[in-house]
């Protein structure tokens, strides 16, 4: 059985958007060992959208179809699913109910026009949407399964995870597995640390191990194919343990997980609060600390001192630092990372100073130079490193170094 | 005539890896006057490949396929346009010569394996390729056009407008543009702008005239085909008028701006500075108007009072208004501006306070309520909305709210 992901939207085949919606669908079904065979996309245009349901439902065993269910007139999927099935568009009571009360709970009025959402071709299921008006659409077409979810990546990833994916394995669709364990390392290049696992990257090894680079963290990939996950998961193990003895201190979680989510969970730990003083990173460090619910426990806030006038009128940095050293420098770095520990009266504090570009450079001081500060009860320190490239580059990596620096501290103290 | 762009390989299919070279073509292609109506991906599959070719030969007048023309087993497309076509595979001495100059240019030893580059199916030409060892392929199927490219976007993009735009134009397959508008609303949902234009969003509209939501912004897309840029020009304007005279100043900007962008420009042309002091956004507005270099002189930085004592004592918002009226109000929203304002020395100053969720909601607070509050000199307004949704979503859609609301009011002084 072959699955095949259909993307509609004339956004896309004009190529004003970039469909990620069917690579992130791929390797979900991936992961319950569901292989995709045809990614399709189509446009906003009636005809054209039945003919894309009716071959993907002679060629294949399930359809995850996104996009056109919105309320406006370019909005296809329901109509096309109708005729693609020979059937009537039919009015949903209890779905309707819902759609009305989602607008209730955001006291908004509710606009005659997205009534159309109410609507599924006779014999179809609607799957509910717990992040948006659309509610999507489960149907056979002949013996093919079709699931229509939302074009809007966030309330697709939810309604998969939550309503789709269960219902795939009910059906029991997938048959072998495919497991993959991700590994996150943070502070060497790709290639310094695969120089430390030449023996697995190798294309012929078992289980085959990846390394991929995104915006300054390193990720290894062990990906191992089985007929069942415990299988698949003692192919896996004696890999990652490895990998771990080699890289040490560089790894800093597994999964998804972020920079952020380990200094969260290192601060829960310990019960220590933390605050942070940003220039170059101008909020970008608060922002990935407060991705998750809950971090005002541990994270107080901050200040953006972006004007060096903030810098001395809010953190207290000293007039004469900046005059002598510079803004980029060590000393304004861990005066910042000080003053923020002092005024906002947290445990720890860190700060980001540097050259984003592309003013402000000089023969020593290059684009792309930055120090980050981190201060204790008891001491102070800092780092300094070069990134080169882009500014915003430059910004979010020295947001994650910031972040590295905080985890460092907290799991060798 | 339609346009199908057809992108072949497994790590497509599968998820490994995203296909951008379907996006890239689609807007080569309107550039020229082609529109596309379907973008297929196929896995590294013999009957699977000829499939998409026989099935986009059917219903377009013109495919363009990247991938399956390296040397290795799983390069396919060769057979496949073959088997399609119900031809043979042909040597071609002419671009094996070539494919071995390349080597030598590249003082590499020719491998045996890469001779299958020079077979293609009778009747085609062989594309030559500057970049890489592997020919294009230039045929028909039937009456469609078909070019086959590499899918190393480099060696693709040099190929496309070296040999394969030039056999387009020449054909007269483009005879004309399809120039594209984009306009940028903020401030309403996509039912309620829609109602307003829904003479214009109908399908048989010329010029068409879509609409997109993405992350609470708003974006018109109007689409004209027409014989030059000038025609394409004309039918667009008096649309272009009418939707920005009916959405007032719902509209923030055109094409890629955002609205950071149109706020740093407000502010450099009236020479205002503004602060912000973020609560549920979290650094995210400093952030964003952070990602233009040269901003400083205008956005001088913030306070992210993530923690409530850090709105009293960075801020200088009163604690009876904290106690009184909790933290998510409008008196606190207010209180954190002016302060945020004076404190920071600024012209303008916004800020941000929300539910946004799971915890600290209740009846007469739901998840996903927010105030901003803006204070001038002489002035302070808040305004309230009701977003719902998710957790990320609430925060980077206050985000946009407040940037809003500056715009708003530097473009009604």
């Amino acid at each position: 059985m072959k699955a095949e992901i259909i993307s509609i939207g004339s956004e896309l085949t004009s190529g004003q958007n970039l469909d990620t919606n069917g690579q992130w669908l791929s390797r979900r079904l991936a992961e319950i060992g569901i292989a995709v065979g045809w990614h399709t996309t189509v446009a906003d245009d009636l005809d054209a959208n039945v003919e894309a349901f009716r071959i993907a439902a002679g060629r294949s065993g399930l359809v995850l179809a996104t996009g056109g269910l919105g309320p406006t007139q370019d909005d296809l999927t329901r109509e096309a699913l109708a005729r693609a099935a020979g059937v009537e568009l039919v009015f949903n009571e209890a779905s309707f109910a819902e759609i009305r009360a989602m607008f209730a709970r955001r006291v908004r009025t509710f606009p005659e026009r997205n009534r159309v959402q109410a609507y599924f071709p006779a014999g179809a299921e609607p799957i509910p949407n717990a992040n948006g008006t659309a509610p999507g659409i489960w149907m056979l077409l002949g013996a093919c399964h079709v699931a229509a979810m939302p074009g809007v990546p966030s309330e697709m990833y939810a309604m998969y995870e939550t309503q789709v994916k269960p219902r795939l394995l009910a059906l029991g669709l997938g048959g072998g597995v495919l497991v993959q364990r991700k590994i996150n390392c943070f502070g060497a290049g790709e290639s310094a640390v695969e120089e430390k696992l030449l023996d697995l990257t190798r294309r012929d090894h078992v289980p085959e191990v990846g390394i991929t680079v995104s915006d300054a963290v390193i990720s290894l990939r062990i990906l191992a194919s089985a007929p069942d996950p415990a299988t698949a998961q003692a192919l896996i193990a004696p890999v990652e343990r490895t990998i771990c003895e080699r890289l040490g201190e560089l790894v800093y979680g597994f999964e998804e997980e972020e920079l952020q989510d380990v200094v969260l969970r290192l601060l829960e730990q310990k019960r220590l609060t933390l605050a942070v003083a940003e220039s170059v990173t101008a909020g970008m460090v608060a922002e990935r600390l407060c991705r998750l619910p809950g971090a005002s426990q541990w994270f107080r806030g901050g200040v953006v001192a972006y004007d060096n006038r903030l810098k001395v009128a809010l953190l207290g940095v000293p007039q004469s630092l900046l005059d002598e050293y510079g803004a980029v420098s060590a000393a304004v770095a861990e005066a910042m990372a000080v003053g923020c520990r002092a005024r906002l009266g947290t445990d720890l504090a860190v700060s980001t100073v540097g050259i984003a570009g592309p003013g402000g450079a000089s023969a020593d001081k290059p684009v792309g130079l930055v120090h980050v500060g981190l201060a204790w009860e008891g001491g102070v320190t800092s780092r300094h490193w070069n990134w080169g490239g882009m500014w915003s580059e430059v910004q979010s990596r020295t947001a994650k170094l910031a972040l590295n620096q905080v985890r460092l501290h907290l799991q060798r103290a």
